[in-house]
């Protein structure tokens, strides 16, 4: 008999990312797919089902070989009752019961929680927070993302939306965020923030940079990415403080496509947390990188449905 | 046979305060004495015993109908460990192994955490966060307490120093705070902090005003004392925006000294909350005033022990 597998999915605006993955973390086998949103749910749910068979055929599974199955997907949503409240970037997910659906088609457990915390799973699992229990993750890419994890679980909260850390207000009365708060961590170190800030202080450059760029030349010593890059940076390690005394974890992690500017991102990140931070009590986390890159989501999904297995919520 | 009880210990730097407390979070006997903390951790930890034995006996109780013991001291110390590390106003609590001490004494069970925890734990448990699970408590004293509930239990995290959040940064470069950061919300919303911005704003006034002093002359219409009220009131609501999406709990309690202005107080934190709040998810907690007053730590103290009789831990 071979060892059985979970099966994390990962639901994206752009991409529909599914994996069959080892109980110790390691995908056996993966497929993309473009999600084309504007199909609605049916549609999405119906492709979801067929991958999970395919991946699990690909790792040489039968669905009886599979422990069950994890979703992250944007939400808000309810991982208590498995529905989506609503989807941005999804049109027609209003009030979907996501997981009753794939576990009747499926005939298999299925656990939903939000794609930022199953990033974070990911990386408490398998990946940068691994051996520890306590961590706070955050995922900068087009906003910011953020997942709690408490004792080895996910912090939800009574509303089941605790971990929204991009949307602390770091800078009162700062920058307007899309949340409608001002001053948001998100209005300043997601990718889409620092590529607009760079956008508005030369806006005499014909094409924009990203935020790849902007780290480029920031690197090569441009003035204006190097001062909104530092002011990033600056935001990043002020967010560290608060999360410091909130959940006093022994690790956040940075993640994202902001976090491929490496040691160029963390080590001003910790440099300015050691000048902000107390001095009362020595419980500073360590700042450290993602390892699982854009994996983290489908693998931290499939982490769930063990985690499912284990612990039955 | 008499019903058990459990004993609640309050240790401050001005009063020991010590009470024998019902299943049901009833105080039936206690009582209030000067800690005089010059004398050091021996002749208090004998007062400690002491005071056991008399809320017990005037409760009707022998030791052996006593579940255990709970104690709410200033920190930072370590509930895991059982060891106050330090304490700023009590000399000579350098690494004190207080829960063993105590048991060992009082042949009972024993826990130890910090102070604002305990006056958390009590309003969780009787006063105004009962019927919930998932509550944060600001104590607006001298400093700003603060103590989280998760799912009914005290949060601590990797460092056993978790829900530190009058130390949360609200003001990027903002005030000094004595833990050696700026722009604390404790530097804005402790009582002391709202007594002295208004001396800074006046210095000519011959005595200075204490909160509730400024509370009540902001109320009549003085101009320095009502801009510093609502500067204080917006820091708290902004400390709000930043609990609601780190914990989303279903209540923010409002306790310590600056609590008995009331609804001057809570209506303003509420109002200005509504302002700055993000408008994506419906998820914002009531901000309501504490219930048990003073009495929240040695209530929430004896809290704890019960639970140790329940949970174990």
């Amino acid at each position: 008999m071979k060892a059985k597998v979970a099966v994390g999915i990962d639901l994206g605006g752009t991409n529909l990312k599914v994996a069959a993955v080892s109980e110790d973390g390691r995908a056996l086998a993966s497929r993309i797919t473009r999600t084309d949103a504007s199909r609605g749910p049916d549609a999405i749910i119906a492709d979801m089902v067929d991958l999970v068979d395919a991946v699990l055929a690909e790792a040489g599974r039968l669905r009886s070989d599979c422990a069950g199955v994890g979703v992250g997907s944007p939400g808000p949503l309810s991982p208590t009752s498995g529905r989506i409240i609503r989807c941005a970037n999804l049109p027609g997910w209003d009030d979907v019961p996501l997981r009753a659906r794939l576990a009747d088609r499926l005939k298999l457990p299925v656990v939903l929680d939000n794609d930022a915390n199953a990033a974070a799973y990911g990386e408490f699992w398998v990946g940068a927070g691994r051996d520890g229990a306590d961590m706070v993750m955050l995922t900068l890419g087009t906003g910011v993302g953020s997942g709690v994890i408490v004792k080895g679980r996910i912090l939800h909260g009574h509303f089941e939306n605790a971990g929204e850390l991009g949307h602390m207000i770091i800078v009162p009365d700062g920058l307007s965020c899309g949340c409608g708060q001002r001053g948001c961590l998100e209005a300043y170190a997601s990718a889409a923030a620092v590529s607009r800030r760079v956008i508005e202080k030369r806006p005499n450059t014909a094409a924009g940079l990203d935020a790849e760029q902007v780290a480029r030349e920031a690197r090569r010593g441009d003035a204006i990415c190097l001062s909104v890059w530092t002011e990033t940076c600056r935001c990043l390690a002020l967010a560290c403080v608060n999360i410091q005394h909130a959940f006093n974890p022994a690790r956040v992690v940075l993640g994202g496509g902001m976090a491929l500017a490496g040691a160029f991102l963390a080590d001003p990140v910790r440099e300015e947390l050691r000048r902000l931070r107390w001095t009362l009590h020595d419980d500073l986390p360590e700042i450290i990188l993602a390892e699982l890159g854009s994996e983290a989501g489908v693998i931290g999904a499939a982490g769930l449905a063990w985690s499912l297995t284990r612990h039955g919520s």
